[in-house]
């Protein structure tokens, strides 16, 4: 299944894609929430009367073309960003692979959908993209072990983990957060695809093209840890919750990296491809 | 008014305190809803009508000394907390005053209740203690200002903000976030009293007993960012939303500068202390 988060006169819906169109879940079966992480909740009843949908004949459907998009889960509770997790990018970030994932997060007040403007804040001039493969939890868990995790994993999208250089490194203290979380600054989508249909999440090719040009090109084969060893060691620290979105960290490209630095601008437009995941392009706009 | 979040036959419910006693929101007013978030969300006009329950003499209560606490705020969209935000604090920990705030975050994941206790976990053996005041949002926005910050403030509360000092220190990359989010690792309350009755928020004194003996004494004039500046810079780069917590960080005395140090153990008690807002108690026990 394809799941995304479109506009509808009634605000933000839970929709299933069929073909060229979205059906809204909840107008086509009341029964069913509006809401992705609570269809997540809802666990595999509630998602196996989701798949059914399609074959309505009532289906309440909005056109591909018409979509407008919000991030595939708009509330999630948790937002975790893995940092340092391609070999390539600890490389080229002049960091040493690290020996455990490095931890940091961003606010749900940072997602936006497909086709949703990137703000560039006044107060940053450094405003950086990566491309990343996020994970969606599914199921709610502690202490999972390498043999389970895959359980916890409700599907994949793809992300952008948008990062203003100068607030990320540049503070006292080093926090990188703060840099990661303006409003505007997570990505995701269009569509969160369900595990099934993403037999092999570690040989996903995925890139990232800045107006047209590949600035990023790699595959998640090259991550240092997968998706099962994400799942284990968040949930040493955590209870994981069906709805959370785990961005897995980004590939070698980014632009503070270039001589001379690429950073984005007013105009520009960013596109982040994974395999089978789908294509997310936003426009990028400077603050007014 | 203090509002609480206590546990009910149907879950956890908003509170209102009345003298020895808690009024179940929802159940005396089915018309309001039993989520203290959501009745920040509400504004003005609903948390009028919550103040008017006291009157009413088909209040359903809970005596006090019956009561068990979840944290004030369940489910908060944000938890923001400021790091080495007192001068004596920063200067035990070996920092330099920092220029801005310095931000890291915990998951919803990590709040407890008064009373609830703190686990420590199997994987460190460093966990370590925070009396914080914690201020609570009331409203929506952006780019506030030091003349409007305040408008934004629904209300303060006791914090607890627990530490696994080798796990927020000791990995690669820095990131203080992961030694902070340990479930159990955000203890909050007894309860949210709103800004009215708080005419001074810097001027309140703020301690921590462990096991009856005081390990910090101070006063929240010793922050270096104060309430509103907080709130100044932290909607520089997100958007506040009614019910984000703000741990506003900790005065001196924690126990990885003592000499020797100091960390918790199984079976020790935490008591948080502010002035006016009451006394935040915290059993600890060893992860089984």
């Amino acid at each position: 299944m394809r799941l995304a988060t479109i506009e509808t006169w009634a605000g933000p819906r839970a929709a299933l894609q069929a073909g060229d169109s979205f059906i809204d879940i909840h107008a086509t079966e009341p029964n069913l929430p509006g809401n992705v992480r609570q269809l997540l909740e809802g666990g595999a009843d509630m998602l196996g009367a989701v798949a059914k949908l399609g074959q309505r004949s009532n289906a309440v459907k909005v056109p591909l073309s018409q979509a407008k998009f919000h991030a595939p889960i708009v509330d999630p509770r948790k937002i975790v960003c893995i940092g340092l997790n391609y070999k390539d990018h600890a490389a080229e970030s002049g960091s040493p692979i690290p020996k455990d994932p490095v931890l940091f997060s961003k606010y749900a007040t940072a997602l936006i959908g497909h086709g949703q403007t990137i703000v560039l804040p006044k107060v940053s001039s450094e405003v950086d993209y990566e491309a990343e493969l996020v994970i969606v939890v599914g199921k709610r868990g502690r202490h999972l072990t390498l043999q389970n995790a895959l359980d916890y994993v409700a599907g994949y999208s793809v992300g952008h983990d948008v990062s203003a250089r100068d607030w990320q490194l540049k503070k006292d203290g080093k926090q990188w957060m703060v840099g990661k979380t303006f409003d505007t600054f997570a990505p995701m989508g269009p569509v969160l695809v369900t595990k099934d249909e993403v037999p092999s999440p570690q040989n996903l090719k995925i890139s990232l093209k800045l107006n047209g040009q590949v600035m990023q090109n790699s595959t998640t084969n090259q991550m240092i840890f997968g998706v099962a060893e994400l799942m284990v060691y968040l949930s040493t620290v955590f209870t994981v919750e069906p709805g959370d979105v785990i961005y897995t960290g980004t590939p070698p490209g980014v632009g503070q990296a270039r001589k001379p630095p690429v950073f984005l601008k007013d105009g520009d437009v960013a596109e982040v491809e994974i395999e089978g995941l789908g294509v997310l392009r936003n426009p990028v706009a400077q603050e007014k």
